[in-house]
C-alpha cells in the first residue's frame, strides 16, 4: 500500500475495514497545540456511517483512542497515533472469490496474490477515510489560526445540480445535514438517491470544495503545485474519478480573454475581477478562494444483479451483492474532501515557511 | 520550486525560459539501456516551438547535450543530465512589473519577493516541459519493452470535439501533425485557433491520453494510486486545470449499474465488458487501457487589451501583451501529457517490482 | 519528531515512554508473508527491560497487539500496525524541570517549548527501540529467506574488550544471555557494570554487528550507500555516538597496501583475502560479511549527584536522579543494532530489485 | 545511483569522472540570495586537484557554469544548476577489467552489469565531491547569516596526531594550506604522506570538523537526528569508514559521570561545563559547538603491486595501478567534510522553521 503522505505535515494510515482497527499516525502537530476534540468529533460524525437516510446502516461509532503525542491535553511535538476500533463489521456479507465489478477486488487479488483482506474491501475500503477526516480535523483547527475556513457541498447528483453559489454560501452549506445551497435541489438529489437505492442501484455525484482565507504564495511551481498536491490527495479518496480547479474543464471551451482573471488595484491592494483560476496561478495560491470540484462515481457495490467472475471456480457468474453500502458516496465524501484539502494546505503552508 | 519528482525513476528539473539553459537530471535508467536518440528527437520535435502554424514562432532547436550517465552509448546506471540551451529568447518582449492576468507573474512576485526571473515566465514557463518530454521519451522506450504504448490526441478545442474513438485509434492519431481522429474536426479546431489568434486571443482544449498494454497491478491504494500519481504529474504541466480518468466527471451522472465494468471469463482470462474506469480500479491498473483526459486553459498571454496592475507603480493599467505565444496550448500539450504518463507508469512499475 | 523511515520498506514510529502506548506502522511486508511470532517474541525479550541483572528493573512485558495488515495469519500487503502498551511506568520518578545532564531533557525543552512529555524521556526514550526491534524481527525473517543472518555482540565495556572473533563466532555469541565471545571477558564486563551501578554511575560500551550472506550489489553510491543508510539508522538509536565499518577508525593509521582487500579467483568466483572494508566498497555490498561497530555512551541518567539546572526556578542545582535505568546500555543495544541493520538491508534489497 | 539528497535544501548530483561534466542541481536557495562567488571559488580551490605537493597532479580547473536559478546576480527561488566540465581526464591510465582492490570497481561491475563508466571510478569518483563543495559553499554563506561558522582540520595521519585544540582553533586551522593546529605535527604528517607516495603506497587519516554558533534546537529525535543526517552525508563521501560525535568511541570507555555534560546557569543562560556530546543531545543541537570526526581510509589506488582479478580473463593477476592519485585523501577531504556539514545544518535549519 502507500499509506504515507506529506512532506511537512505527515500522516501514515493503517487498517482494514474488517480487521481489528483503523488509524493514523500524524507527525507535525505544533507542540503546545490543544486539539478541540468536540470539533474533531463533529467532523467524524459528518463522515460516520449510519447517520442518515442516505447512508449505509453500518453503525460504527468511530470513537478513537489517542496513543501518543499528547501530554496534559497538548500536542507534545511527537507523532500522535489515533486508533479507531472496528466494532460493527458483518463479514458474512462478503463473498470470497466473487469479484465486485467497479471495486478493487480484482486488482487487489492480482496485486496481493490473494492475500489481501477481502472483507469489506480490506484496506481499499472507504472506511479508511475516517482517519483522513480525523487528521484533517486537526489540520483545519491549525489552519483556522491563519484565518482559513474550508467547506464543501454536493454540487450534483445524477444530473440534479445545486444552484451556483458564492464561496461563502458553500461554506455555510457545508454544515447542513444535506450539504447543498438550495434545499429544493437537495430534495431532488435525495429523491434520486432513494430511487437508486430502491432499485438496488447507486448514483454518483460531484463535490465542490472551497477554502477561504488562504494567503497568496502557498504551493510550488511544478511537482508540488497546490493543484498537484490537492489532486494527488483527492484521487486517493476511493471512488474519485475527476478533479478540477476553478472553471476546470469548462476552460477548455473558453477564450483567453474569458478565462484570465484580470487584476486591479483596490485600496492599495491587488484585487481580481474574477476567479476562473480557482485561487491558483502557476501552482501557487493567489489569495482568492481556492475552488475545486471532485467527481465521485456511483458506489460500486450494488445489489442489482451483475455479471462477474468467481476467481475460485474460474467461471463467469451472475451475482447480487448484499451488504450495507451507501447508495451515493457524495454526501459522506463532503467532509473527506474538506479534510483532504486541509491536509494539503497545512503541508504546503509549512513548506512555505522555509 | 519543486523540480524533484519520482520515487523510483526520478527526475530533477531546472532552468528558466530566458536563462542560459533548461534541463533535467534523470536517475533510474537501467544500466545498459541504449537510448534511441532519433526517437527522443522525434518526441522533442512534437513539443518544440515554431513547428507549425498553430505554434509560437519561437524557433528553439531544443537540441540537447548529455553531460553524464552515458558510456559507449549505454546508460551507466548513474544519473543522466541533459541540458538544452536557450537560444532564441527575446526578453525585450517582457515588461517588468506589468502582471499578466492568468499567468504566474503575480504569484511568483509574491512568493519569490520579486527575485524570480520574470522574462518569459522564468521557471513557470511552458518551456520547462521540454525536459519532461525528454525524460518521458526515454521512459516510454523502456516501457515499450513491457509492451506498453502511449498516445494522445486533442479531444476538443473551444467546443469543437473530435469523434469518439477507441484507444488504438487515439494511438494512431497521436503521431499526426494535428493529433485528432477526425481530420474534419481537426480543421474546425484549427479554424477556431486561427480565429482566436487573429483576434489577439487564445483558446483552451482537452487532451485525451491512452496507455495500452499496461499490465494489471501497477499503482498502490491510497497515496500512490495510479490516478494520484498521474494527476500530480498532469497538474504540474502549466495551464492544466482538470484531470479525469475513464468516464470521469460523466460518472457523476450515472447509476452504478451503468458505471461498473462487468467481468467475465474469456479463454481462461478475466475480461471486461466496458472500461468506464479508465483501466484503474482501487488505484491499481486492471489490464485495460489507461484513459485520462486533461483540460488545458487558454494561453494566458494574449495581445488583446486587458486590465491589470503594474507592480512598480502600484497602479491599475490597461495592457496588450506582445511576445510569441501559442494561441492554443493543447497541440503542444499532447506530447507533454504522453511523456508525463510515461514517467508515472515507469515509476509505478519500478515500485511494483518490489 | 521524525519517526518515518525507509524508502521501500517503511516504518513509522510513535509513542512516548510514559504515555498510553508505543508502536510502529510497517509498510512493505510482502503479501502472504507469515510472521514467526515466536521469533519476534524472542527478539523482543532480548531487548525487554527487567530481564537480567544488568538491566533496568522496569518490568514491561512488551506484549504487542497487531491492529492491521494481517489476515488469516498472513501479511495482506497493507500496513501492519503494532501497538505495545506502557504498563509499568513510574512517572513519579521524574522531576519536572530538573534537566538530566547528558539526556535530551534540555534540548527537548527548547525544541518543543516545554510541551514534550518529560516523563521517562518521552519520545526520546530508549523505550522507542522496542518497535524498532519488532519491525526488525520481521525484516530479518524476510532476509533469512535470502540466506542472510545477522548477529551482534558486546565488543567492549569500559576498557574490557572481548576477544577478536570471526563473523560466525559473533553470530553464535549474539544469542547468549551476555552476548560476548569470551565468557571470561564477559564476567569482567559484568563486574564493571555492577561496580558502576553500585556507585550510582553507569558505563558505555561498543556493540559489534555482522551480517552474513548479504549478496553483492546492495546499496547505492553516494547518498544511499549501505554505510550511509546503516549509519543514519544507528545514530537514531539513543546513546549512539560513533559508527564505523570494517576496520573503521583504525584505517586512518594504515597504509593503502595494508587496507585494501585484495581479490583472487577461487573456483571460478572472485574471493577476497581480507575484509578491512567490512563488506562494503563504494557504498555497495561486496559479498563479504558486513561488519560494523557502534559506540554507546554511558547511560546518562545516574543517581550520582550532578550539577544541573532547574528550568522552573532558573537556578543551578545539585541533583541525584532516581528511577530504574540500565547501568549500561550496551547489552540491550545488541538486539536493537541487529534490528536496525536488518531494516536497512531489507530497504536496500528492495531498492536493488529495481 | 542515489544522487538526490535533502528534505528542505535539496541537491541532485550528477556526473562521472571522465565523462563530459559533473554538476549539481540545488533546490532551496532563498530568493534574493546573492552568492559570493569568490567565496565559492576559494572553497572549490581547497578541494581542487593539483594544488599542493600532497595532492594528485590532475590539473582540473574546476571552473563552473551556472545554467539556471540566477537572475541579475541573485537567486530566483528556482533550482540552480551548476556544471563543471571535465577537462584533464587521462583515461588511458585506467585498465578495463582489472579490478582495483579497495575501490568500487568490483561492486560497480556487479551492480551495473559492466555498464558503469570504469574510467577514473566513474560516478564513484572522489571528483563528485566537487559539486558537494560547490553546494556546501553556498549553504555556508547562508548559514553565516545565522552566525554559524564551520571549519575542519586534519586530526591525524597514519599515527601522527595533531594537538588537542579548542573549536575556535580548529576554525582557524581550517584555512591553512595544511589544515592542522600544530605546524610541527603537520610536517610529520607531510613526511608520512611523502614517504607513502615514494613507496607507491598511500595513507589514511582523520578529519575533525566543528560548527560554531549553531542555535539549540536543530535536528529531530530519531531518524532525522543531527547525528543521523550528518553521518548519512559523511558516509557518502568516498573513503569514509567511520564517523563519531563529541567524544565518540572514547565514550565507550567512560563512566556516566565522566561523560555527561553538566549544566549551570550563567548570566541567566544555561551553560555547559563540558562538551563530551559534541553539541548534540537527543539528536538535537544544544547550542554548544558541533564536533565530529571522520575516518578516511588510505587512497585505494596505489602503484604498489597488488593481487587482484581481471574480470575479462577471469584470472588472478598481479597489477600496479598507475594514474594520478592523492597519496592521502584527508587534506582534500577537509573542505568536503565542512561542505557536507553545512548542507546538513541548512537542511535541518529549514526543517526546524516549521
Amino acid at each position: 500500500m502507500s499509506g504515507n503522505w506529506g512532506c511537512r505535515f505527515k500522516i501514515s494510515l493503517f487498517g482494514e475495514s474488517h480487521g481489528p482497527a483503523i488509524g493514523v499516525v500524524i507527525d507535525g502537530l505544533p507542540p503546545g497545540f490543544v486539539p478541540d476534540w468536540d470539533g474533531v468529533r463533529a467532523e467524524m460524525a459528518r463522515r460516520a456511517p449510519g447517520t442518515g437516510p442516505l447512508a449505509t446502516p453500518r453503525g460504527e461509532s468511530d470513537e478513537w483512542e489517542v496513543l501518543s503525542g499528547l501530554f496534559e491535553g497538548a500536542a507534545t511535538g511527537a507523532p500522535l497515533c489515533a486508533v479507531i476500533r472496528n466494532t460493527d463489521a458483518r463479514s458474512q456479507d462478503y463473498v470470497r472469490g466473487v469479484m465486485r465489478p467497479g471495486h478493487a477486488d480484482m486488482t487487489a487479488f492480482i496485486k496481493y496474490g490473494g492475500y489481501a483482506d477481502y472483507r469489506g474491501g480490506g484496506h481499499f475500503s472507504g472506511r479508511l477515510t475516517a482517519p483522513i477526516v480525523f487528521a484533517g480535523a486537526l489540520a483545519r483547527q491549525i489552519l483556522r489560526g491563519d484565518g482559513i475556513r474550508i467547506g464543501a457541498r454536493i454540487l450534483s447528483v445524477r444530473g440534479v445540480r445545486d444552484i451556483d453559489a458564492a464561496p461563502e454560501d458553500i461554506l455555510a452549506a457545508s454544515g447542513r445535514e444535506l450539504p447543498v445551497c438550495s434545499a429544493g435541489r437537495g430534495e431532488l438529489m435525495r429523491a434520486e438517491i432513494e430511487a437508486a437505492r430502491a432499485r438496488g442501484d447507486s448514483v454518483g455525484g460531484i463535490v465542490e470544495c472551497v477554502a477561504l482565507g488562504v494567503p497568496p504564495g502557498w504551493g510550488e511551481p511544478f511537482f508540488r503545485s497546490l493543484e498537484s498536491a490537492a489532486a494527488e490527495m483527492m484521487f486517493s479518496i476511493p471512488a474519485v474519478k475527476g478533479v478540477e480547479f476553478g472553471d476546470g474543464f469548462a476552460l477548455s471551451d473558453k477564450l483567453g480573454s474569458e478565462s484570465n482573471d484580470e487584476m486591479y488595484m483596490r485600496g492599495g491592494q491587488v484585487a481580481y475581477k474574477t476567479n476562473h483560476g480557482g485561487g491558483v496561478a502557476g501552482g501557487i495560491s493567489n489569495g482568492q478562494p481556492i475552488v475545486l470540484r471532485v467527481a465521485v462515481k456511483p458506489t460500486p457495490t450494488i445489489s442489482k444483479r451483475q455479471t462477474t467472475v468467481d476467481i475460485r471456480s474460474g467461471e463467469t457468474v451472475e451475482h447480487s451483492f448484499t451488504g450495507r453500502h451507501d447508495p451515493c458516496v457524495a454526501p459522506r465524501a463532503v467532509p473527506v474532501v474538506e479534510a483532504g484539502l486541509a491536509l494539503c494546505l497545512l503541508d504546503l503552508k509549512k513548506e512555505r515557511s522555509i
